[in-house]
């Protein structure tokens, strides 16, 4: 039985980025800083980040990674990393849900897909045994959890309040149960994990 | 120096209260579960709750009460616990922010006042060597936040999405950034500390 687990990073105020996100501003304005755990540390948007994750955060990611057997996405997600440079960086299938499967470039090791449904059967396909990671964006989350697709949430909450942007939970009217799975916290982030109760 | 510290509890969706929130109702519809780590387990409106907080909630709880010296809350959220009944079980200071501070009942150990900036000074006089504690309501915690009173903010995160209510940080447009202190989790919370960076 594979296991769907999404998960996402969030300011305090539930933002997943802050004002104007996009190309070449993947986290919006002042976002930087909710994935400084992501790179161990302070980065802005002037250069590629080159750090790597430690301590509490290098456990959570290396956790997620082992268990990881295929990703699905979001087109706006895969847009604001500018499609990871051109190719598939993460070793496993990788769906992008997007209106625009014909998109897809050849060879890149990233499968369009334009249904949730179809997306989700593909990567729990492709996963296995281990994990399909729904990674974001927050449309995407939002729309799998409602569906029913989510058995475990992760939730980073780095320690900033954005102000303003696009939440997590926006436009969210469902009422989840959760049980608390787990906590790691580092300087930059704290990860909660939940399992969803259905 | 005295050390002003906010706490409230929300789902991990923001939401302080659950919808219609008021008197006999105080954290909104289906918003029990937000305090089910206040009493130790569910509760329902139905009933008062008899239980106590266990394991990480006490930990969390009787930290809070040990450095307490003077509290200030606003008058919904007094209004929605009933006035604890009709007299302050702090044990300390309760200042509560009022638009009519005339209502305050004589010898209930209740200071209602008017304004936030009086209200603080006279807390954290009060309070002395030990914490002023903002206990909310959200928008308690908002006005003391955006004016630069909150040395240090607990958000106690209860494994549930409420889908609709009050939301915390609801039109809440400041950056701050902060740090993360520590964090306690139990099955029914997740309690994370950060300081405030001024």
């Amino acid at each position: 039985m594979t296991i769907v687990a999404a998960g996402i990073t969030t300011s305090l105020d539930g933002y997943v980025a802050g004002p104007n996100d996009g190309p070449g501003c993947g986290l919006g304005e002042r976002g930087e800083r909710l994935h400084y755990w992501v790179f161990g540390g302070p980065w802005t948007y002037d250069a590629d980040p080159s750090g790597e994750a430690t301590g509490a955060d290098k456990q959570f990611l290396d956790e997620g990674i082992a268990r990881c057997g295929a990703i699905i996405g979001g087109r706006g997600t895969y847009e604001a990393a500018g499609a990871w440079g051109g190719t598939n960086p993460f070793g496993v299938p990788f769906f992008i849900l997007t209106h625009r499967p014909e998109d897809e470039p050849e060879g890149a090791g990233f499968t369009f897909v334009s249904d949730l449904d179809e997306g989700m059967a593909r990567a729990k396909e492709a996963a296995g045994d281990k994990t399909a990671m729904v990674m974001g964006g927050a449309d995407v989350i939002r729309q799998a959890l409602k569906a029913g697709y989510v058995d475990e949430l992760s939730i980073s909450i780095a320690p900033v309040v954005l102000g303003g942007g696009k939440r997590l939970f926006d436009g969210f009217e469902e009422d989840v149960t959760l049980e608390n799975v787990s906590v790691l916290q580092s300087p930059f982030a704290t990860h909660m994990t939940f399992r969803v109760v259905k």
